[in-house]
């Protein structure tokens, strides 16, 4: 018998016991073993609730328990979440989780304790809700050296660019529109502004590298500055715009960033629309291939979170330890300007002979109410910058997808 | 060190080894172990080729050697490439192969054999190529209850729809440019009238049911009828023509088969396009994911064979069975004309008053070049033929995609 405990009953936390009370034959018959819940971890109490007699308020209850094998961890922070992760690996304790920011901030830190204890830290719901993704890095792309990882990995940001490019709706009106459907937060700062995508290809990177990537050091920009204007442009030239998180690997130099890119609508990403995630990955023998699904949500989210629990008991039984692409040392980013790329540019239409002075090689020119719009030639955003500067007029920039 | 033997140096037995030794040292670094190619079965000489050494053509070479404990079959064909998996498996090597009819044969006795002398038969190149897809299906989506599998499964087929539906082309010129391009076979019947792809939607429900389900007893239908005046109607009615392989569960009743649907625009598989195949998955708590990526071509299915490899690798460390769905019995097949659906109906013009009162409830009447056309009510396809018996006029009927 596996025995499982859940740290937090909140919208992760229950959809994770609802999945392995609701699936538990099914998910018994695969890892070839009876499972069940045996504690949930939550300070609050839950009158009524169907799990009512599980609840405990004391870890150590949790912590003491030879019987529990398997902890998942839906808290979310990186205070008590991380003491208790601790906690749990340096017991032997295997514990899956869903906390992104916790992952990303004491991922190689918790990887090593598993390691040092016998025991995993997976997190495959931590990027992409309940898309397969940290798995299929780790087993299934395994043979690959993998160039590029380029996602939509925020569904805020994603609903919100789908609804101005389908409804021709404003930033404003649309995040407002999100805040009340529940598809946004109060303070959408983390969302709008790219930190919460850039946390998940931070992650993402780390397994692509095999060394932390630090988000840090990453360039980071939101989607506050994306206007109808931009998205008129696009659809004139065949493209939308879309929150790409990107890490790249151009013979060993890495760049990354969180940033808005142009995407032409033949591309796999641009028919990510609304809440969904898709998360693109190119190696080197394979191709490209996409990941696709909802980026969040309560089960989802919690199904993933099983999967590492099926994955933890399947090994367990061998005393097997789970492949983890995510090493040793930190990964030393290239600055994301030396990278050859695309932009789109957009000026006044009054000021176009200045930036077609500046600028050499624009392509695709299309004037829409005042404004002129073009593609560049391949050029690093250092040598943009630099045809860019002293042009005394504001000239607006979004970079194309290149992956 | 990890030896492997690679049964037939075509393209992608050739991709295999390429994957192989291009890719070794992070292969190795993968695995925690060196591995490398120590024999290629084949008939021919390949004088000149790097790996000349290599290659023997007495299979007895490889089986009777203690060192190689991974063969990876990619010989094509159900004569020999069954007899060597199964003296290879017997002998406790594991196998893993791209081999489509080979699994969809003798699946599940290969999989017992494999459990039977403690190795295993793998077969991730054998759907999608380079996708993954059998290997989330048997770890990701573990904890899922999976209620239907949708996919674009043949890359030929979706050529050459996609090619009639951006450029108006008729079946017949397409066709023909893609045998020109080698994208289609000389004699394309295996692709154009679905048995392909109903082979792999066969591999893909026995993961899913857990039971063996027989290719034979599905029905299957070719993209052979679908015109360039069914084109015009599925843009009119902002939908697109698919070749759609899917198995569904509803409540314990299967159905499955293969046959062009009319797929809305905004669905994701509706932008898989060109060779391209997508595989849309629904389970009760995660919802849908889609896999996308090439369908075939040597080094993304080379990759998929190797990504096998890995797992064997790791795996024999410690004597572990990978996981595998497809379980013992065969899974009875509910006919499809059962299952509700909604249906795309033409007639020509004049005929249109006799369809409307066969037929009740149809909606989106849509007039192109002298023939209306209409989207039916939910209903069976039963149903349907009932209500259309004795009409006495043609009516093509198209399916719609419902998952």
């Amino acid at each position: 018998m596996i025995k499982v405990a859940v740290l937090g009953y909140g919208t992760v936390g229950s959809g994770v016991v609802q999945v392995l009370q609701d699936n538990n034959e099914l998910i018994a018959s695969r890892i070839e073993s009876p499972i069940e819940v045996k504690y949930i971890l939550d300070l609050r109490e839950f009158p009524g609730d169907k799990n009512e007699d599980l609840i405990v308020h004391d870890v150590n209850v949790i912590m003491d328990d030879p019987e529990i094998s398997i902890v998942c961890e839906t808290m979310g922070g990186t205070g008590a979440a991380y003491e208790f992760t601790k906690t749990a690996l340096s017991r032997g304790k295997s514990v899956c989780t869903s906390n992104k920011a916790l992952v990303e901030k004491y991922g190689p830190e918790l990887i090593a304790l598993a390691g040092k204890n016998n025991c995993n830290y997976l997190f495959e719901a931590s990027v992409g809700g309940g898309i397969p993704i940290i798995r299929p890095i780790n087993t299934s792309l395994a043979p690959e050296h993998i160039t590029s990882i380029v996602g939509i990995l925020n569904g805020t940001t994603n609903y919100i660019l789908t609804k101005m490019d389908t409804e021709g709706a404003d930033y404003a009106d649309v995040l407002k529109k999100a805040q009340e459907l529940g598809y946004a937060e109060r303070d959408p700062e983390a969302d709008v502004e790219g930190h919460d995508a850039g946390r998940k290809i931070a992650i993402l990177g780390s397994l692509m590298t095999g060394k932390t990537v630090h988000y840090e050091d990453m360039y980071v920009e939101g989607i506050t500055s994306i206007d109808t204007l931009d998205f008129a442009f696009a659809g004139a030239m065949n493209k939308t715009v879309k929150l790409i998180a990107g890490i790249y690997d151009n013979d060993g130099e890495i760049t990354a960033l969180v940033a808005p890119h142009m995407v032409n609508k033949d591309h796999p990403l641009a028919g990510v629309n609304d809440v969904f995630n898709g998360i693109y990955v190119t190696g080197n023998m394979l191709g490209e291939v996409m990941f696709y699904g909802k980026g969040a949500g309560k089960l989802a989210t919690a199904s993933a979170v099983v999967s590492d629990v099926v994955d933890i008991a399947r090994a367990d039984i061998k005393g097997v330890k789970i492949p983890c692409a995510w090493g040793e040392g930190s990964q030393k980013l290239t600055d994301h300007r030396q990278r050859k790329g695309r932009f789109f540019l957009r000026v006044k239409e009054t000021d176009s002979d200045k930036l077609k002075s500046a600028v050499n090689g624009l392509a695709e020119e299309t004037v829409i109410d005042g404004h002129a719009g073009y593609i560049t030639g391949l050029m690093t955003e250092e040598e943009l910058d630099k045809a860019l500067a002293g042009i005394g007029t504001d000239v607006k920039m979004i970079r194309l997808l290149q992956a």
